[in-house]
């Protein structure tokens, strides 16, 4: 497996790099995003971040004001490397964009993390990507946490919450929180596996929270009140919340006044979630 | 004069907010975006802020990180609004991309800050643009700074150098410094004030320091050490600093090992920018 270096920029006393790769899960080739804090060989905690439906790996670098709270928990976390990788052309058989991974004029994205016939993303994220990111970075498999924004949001929850033990710690900004209730996420699981309501509560986090059995995990969720897709009924975090009370598993969840869905609202919170996840791969 | 508001996201507790007006000076439609860090009506300092050639406003709202510091100057500033004006097109007869100020792919851009027979950006920014901030905003005229990157970090300079004791402060990031001396000025000048390079001095920020008379300025540029441009002699710093300090214009010029000409750069010391503008504007 070879990593091609696509850029890569000083930024925040670090590096923040982008790499290209053939993907064996996805078939096709991926990017993503490293932010080193540092040129130190000792080995870090990794934070992954997946991005938003229409966004690449550029969103995230770019606009989150994420490097210099990622450089600033050097002294508590060593250094935080941040991936967010970008998606790619997948035949899912889907006809509309939010369900298509490079759709013209948005740039790029990744719909929902799941596996499913063509599309084995959720066996990416999980998987192939953390295998490349431990041969090739100085990286601590065992310090791993997740976070991300709306459908990334609600993937870094799925991830988190289906596999227990794996990631110390998982936040998300404004994220889709019970799929198999909402328009979007019917959408997209219908596609995607069928008509089968059983198999879609695998990739539904307020359902995973639900059935969740294992460590306990803090979750940490920042949302805008003024967002139009919680007034849309297509993100349900009251839904997600009850399921997490009943299995007792610590959820921080901030409504923020006239913030919306946008990076605008993320760069404003970006170091809250820098030092939730220090918090716990340090600990 | 009617101001169109085009966008208004919350952002760091404050309001970042894009705007458009039919300009009298440059007879056209122009953008520029103001970033308010609370909603108070007490009258506070201005922050000018003068992107590069190929930028829009949108560069420096979504990629400059400035937000977050900006509101953390209020308890020092009262709040420093910022504006970043984008250009338009204006028939300046050049036909190469680095003289047109929107350049198909390149996304608009303002290139140097100056008056010619059909292009008054210079009075736009100095003029027309101020007087707009203070009837729609609560500005202090008495209290106004000014920044840029690049083409605009020239601009700034010219500001600051030609108007003395207009601006309290002036700061740039990898500003051209001395247009007349490289090929990039050369052609723009060329080709709005034509071949009297005499008059190329009037809007030459070296040429201006060097014949500065005023109060005490005081300025600081920042600089990345790998910055294509600088090695390309295009921005020539060396100069600047040469005729500021036979002037006794204090310059704080900071060489960053490793940082680029980009938006990385800049996001990676923007704090410390909002902090040398917030002291002058509260002196």
């Amino acid at each position: 497996m070879t990593l091609k270096l696509v850029s890569s920029n000083k930024c925040a006393g670090g590096f923040q790099k982008v790499f290209e790769h053939d993907s064996s899960e996805l078939k096709c080739k991926m990017k993503f995003a490293v932010f080193l804090a540092s040129e130190e060989t000792d080995k870090c905690p990794v934070l992954y971040w997946l991005s938003g439906l229409t966004c690449s790996e550029q969103n995230f670098i770019t606009n989150a004001g994420s490097q210099i709270p990622a450089a600033g928990t050097r002294d508590h976390a060593s250094s935080l490397p941040i991936t967010s990788p970008r998606s790619c052309d997948v035949d899912s058989g889907a006809v509309s964009w939010d369900l298509r991974t490079r759709a013209g004029h948005f740039g790029g994205g990744r719909p929902l993390d799941l596996d499913a016939t063509n599309y084995r993303m959720y066996s990416y994220v999980t998987q192939e990507l953390p295998k490349i990111i431990n041969a090739n970075f100085p990286s601590d498999p065992s310090r791993v946490s997740i976070s991300g924004h709306s459908m990334g949001g609600h993937g870094a929850l799925v991830c988190a919450l289906k596999n227990p033990g794996k990631y110390k710690a998982v936040s998300a900004f404004a994220p889709i929180c019970n799929p198999t209730q909402c328009p979007w996420g019917q959408k997209a699981f219908s596609s995607y596996l069928g008509n089968d309501r059983s198999a879609w509560e695998a990739y539904d986090a307020t359902a995973l929270a639900a059935a969740y059995s294992g460590p306990p995990l803090d979750v940490l969720i920042d949302q805008g009140r003024e967002d139009q897709f919680l007034s849309a009924g297509q993100l349900l975090p009251d839904n997600l919340i009850a399921a997490c009370s009943q299995k007792n598993l610590p959820v921080v969840f901030r409504l923020h006044e006239g913030y919306d869905h946008s990076y605008y609202f993320i760069s404003s919170f970006m170091r809250d979630h820098m030092t939730h996840h220090a918090k716990f791969l340090t600990a």
